[in-house]
């Protein structure tokens, strides 16, 4: 039903951890950005037996009648599905985890079988005023799937069951899929039939569809695959006041469009069960490359070069100056034939006045496709990079990359473990508003990491998933925790990144969601109408509240 | 204000008419199709001057004030203004029209200068309990800008003077432009800056951006431009609880998406006043092209692999076989040197076994782009046509259809003048289950004329907004009017075409939306649920139900 390593305290499964071996240049690096000191503490995690929970609030008569409607071994009351269902995946979830602090941990885990079981335990809960929390792969940073300070029970309702691709119309390139499928359950299901979904999260592998369709995520290769909303045609919800499915249709004009109220939803307006999900044959190969800009901005006119007037890549991911500087100081050690391209690399880049570290950005760029046509593109794309002063460096970091695409959240494993704050932050608007709101965003990062005691810290963004009409920015940041404050700390640079975005043109979010750690601030994007509208919805489907109370709506 | 000569019983203005010269075939196909007899008897529409309005329902003093809300000169209760405004250009408003009856024009019209005087105008009529009938062009074909049976006096709120290009964001490819703006002052704004917007609806000339938002519209090159929600990047909305804005960003994750509440809205949420369009530099060439197929499904296959493999069209419309012949019955007459391509490009067709008025189906394709790029798109796109033994016709059929985009709605007022009844629906599915609809839909609309008397009927469909996963059907039906009863019969072939449409798996609107007519079967398309949460939202934004009422959700 679960994996059973998952790091409850971090990061994916016990077992794996980010490979720092023949990395020689990061801690040095690391230490020198943020004034660490020589020795680093080590300080580990709690273990598990001697974190102590809040009893269970259910009682005997009301535990034994959910055991009936769900089965006895899927509602589970023991430590280890409680810890691990109490927080996401953010950083101030992983403070708290490791110190053991788990203020508001569910009542109970459940792991419904199907619709069915979701429907019942909808009403179930309804009747008893017990509050549900949807949850597929917890990996949400928004504080989303944390049950609530509140009188009420809550119940985690685990969709690990629910992961089925239940059909695929081949002609229509449609498959319904269940909600809990997690991403290697989505593409192993569609890649044994010849088709891929293309949503690729660094959290892929312990994500789930639902929860994606639930937050409006994106993918890797979201340039070209599209985010989740543009591939999920239709979805089926369980809501309490009953089962709502939208029409299998390409595209409709019957009114507003219920689909886009119920895909980022969140959990607050039912469980989603199943959805109808464009999907694609897959591709005959996946050409991804690396290049160099002399400057940030020349690598943004690259992009929207590229979106706007072709040929639209399937991922790019442009890093800025620090985040170029922090990939050269993870990098590996190579010997042979690797450190003599290495060489040549850096002879040509130098030529051309381009040093890693200096202002020099790094892009990843790549074609999904039919080989023929990948090269076609592959020759005009080259054309757009070099027009901007690009220098390509070959297919040689584009595989690196592709090897490392979702292990860099086991490396914030270790350096939490060190004393160190790593988090990140999100946003999107317009090409013409994008540097602005760079230098406004990651300023008052900057200046807030100062403030809190965590500077001089480090900062670093890239720009990776793009429009014609704009693109998103995603940064990085790291600072010295300030031990015994750091939830706190990490909140004063929450709220000015957040501040600072929304009085800069920036969306709250691109891809995240909402959950509890922007619900205050979606006033600021919508407005006292668009909220008004939202708690009409939330009353009208949920109208006893126990839908994921404080999520997406401040409660 | 408005044009001085609108065709109030019609279409368009009454100095245009549908050019039937040089095209012998069509009166004789037609009364051969439709039974109709060799001698036509001319009934022609009322006199305005012969029309009696109920008189407006709002007193002096109430007058007087909305006069010193909006200007003197923008308050019209004039015969002209009132029966303009009091339908949209549906069959059964034509025919009401026509024969001067209009049991519930609007009370008043006005024309509000900007956003302002929107605001100010929406919380005077709700405080006065009055109605708010939002109206751009005019031409919806589903009574959507109908006032209603009801106590309460109506307000029409014509935004013809709000049309202009407020801001053009060249590096973002956005345009923020004002709801009222005509097809023509769009792209005239736009284009005089190298820019397009790309939605071209039939009724382009006389509808206008806040109306194909509020309803979800298409234009001819969806397939290539996107429909307008795709193009619609943020709106403004004043609503009778305060004005909505929605976030200028390419894409964001803050919950459910409000735009997609507000895109569709119908004028019962509030008034659109702008909106930022996602816009395109004008392409260097439309080169737009005729093929034939044998059968409807070979041409149905070549669409399906041009969206799913490329190269994706701008505009696709594939005619069924009785279109096809329609087309060919319409045809001009040529001579010289057309004449002699038409039969050079017959006797070829007669080679392959292609007859037009057998199963013979028209397909035009076209690219947009510059020149280069689009002859290689062509290349590539004629290579799948012919794959499916698709037969080019070159760019005369292209050039043509161009010339005539716009001017069928004018010869729908020739045939409702000689007793002829003539509608259209639209519809759209996945490719899965395209015939199959096609089928039970048509089916189910033949089956109805007959049983109406306006049997046998001309029953004809064209595919012409397509995705990789669907496409739209649009179908025009013919039949003779029952005389004295058209309202009534043309309702029966309305309802049984629509459930048959819910009941194959269909939408209930791809791009014409829902308003009067199809505001009973919407709970067949969103189910009980759905239509709750457009309930509360509703209540939410207006409260008193001044906006529209009647539309979208029955009354």
């Amino acid at each position: 039903m679960d994996l059973p390593n998952l790091r409850w305290w971090g990061w994916g499964t016990l077992d794996r951890t980010f490979p720092l071996e023949g990395r020689p240049h990061f801690w040095p690096t690391l230490k020198e950005w943020l004034g660490l000191p020589e020795e680093l503490t080590e300080r580990p995690p709690v273990p598990l037996e001697a974190v102590r929970l809040r009893p269970s609030r259910l009682d005997d008569p009301v535990l034994a009648s959910l055991r009936r409607l769900l089965g006895e071994d899927t509602v589970r009351l023991d430590l280890r599905a409680r810890v691990e269902h109490a927080f996401g995946k953010a950083y101030r979830d992983l403070v708290r985890a490791r110190a053991g602090m788990f203020p508001n941990p569910p009542d109970a885990v459940v792991y419904p079988a199907d619709e069915g079981q979701v429907a019942a335990l909808i009403s179930w809960a309804v009747d008893r005023e017990i509050l549900l929390i949807p949850f597929g792969g917890g990996s949400t940073v928004l504080g989303a799937v944390e049950p609530p300070e509140d009188d009420r029970p809550a119940i985690t309702v685990d969709l690990a069951r629910m992961d089925q691709l239940r059909w695929l119309d081949r002609v229509s390139h449609l498959a319904c899929i269940q909600a809990g499928a997690t991403g290697p359950e989505v593409e192993a299901q569609l890649n044994a039939q010849g088709f891929t979904l293309g949503h690729f999260p660094q959290s892929f592998e312990f994500s789930t569809l639902g929860g994606w369709i639930a937050t409006r995520a994106a993918g890797q290769t979201s340039t070209g695959y599209g985010k989740i909303e543009d591939m999920t045609q239709a979805v089926r919800m369980v809501t309490p006041v009953g089962v709502v499915e939208t029409r299998n249709t390409p595209a409709t004009a019957t009114g507003p469009r219920l689909l886009d109220l119920f895909v980022g939803s969140e959990g607050t307006l039912g469980i989603i069960t199943e959805a109808v999900m464009r999907v694609r044959p897959l591709p005959e190969v996946q050409d991804y490359r690396g290049f160099l800009f002399r400057r940030l901005e020349d690598g943004i006119a690259a992009l929207r070069d590229l979106m706007q007037a072709g040929p639209r890549p399937t991922i790019a991911r442009l890093s800025d100056a620090p985040e170029t500087a922090a990939f050269a100081a993870l990098a590996h050690t190579h010997s042979g034939l690797r450190a003599l391209l290495d060489r040549v690399a850096e002879w040509y880049l130098g030529r051309k006045g381009l040093t890693p570290g200096d202002e020099a950005c790094f892009l990843l760029l790549g074609y999904d496709g039919p080989a023929r046509e990948v090269r076609a593109l592959w020759r005009r794309a080259t054309a757009v990079c070099r027009d901007h002063g690009g220098f390509p460096l070959g297919r040689r970091f584009g595989e690196s990359w592709k090897r490392e695409r979702f292990v860099h959240p086991y490396l914030r494993d270790t350096l939490l473990g060190v004393g160190v704050m790593v988090d990140t932050l999100e946003t999107a608007t317009t090409w013409s508003n994008l540097m602005h709101l760079y230098e406004v965003m990651t300023g008052a990062v900057r200046a807030a990491l100062c403030e809190t005691d965590g500077g001089p810290g480090y900062v670093m963004t890239h720009i990776s998933h793009i429009y014609p009409w704009g693109g998103s920015l995603y940064t990085t940041f790291l600072g010295r925790q300030a031990v015994g404050a750091e939830i706190e700390q990490w909140w004063t640079v929450k709220r000015a990144a957040t501040e600072a975005i929304l009085a800069a043109g920036g969306t709250l979010s691109h891809h995240h969601g909402i959950g509890r750690d922007h619900a205050s601030y979606l006033d600021g994007e919508i407005g006292p109408v668009g909220l008004r509208a939202l708690r009409a919805i939330k009353d009208a489907l949920d109208p006893m509240g126990v839908m994921n109370p404080g999520v997406l709506l401040k409660a």
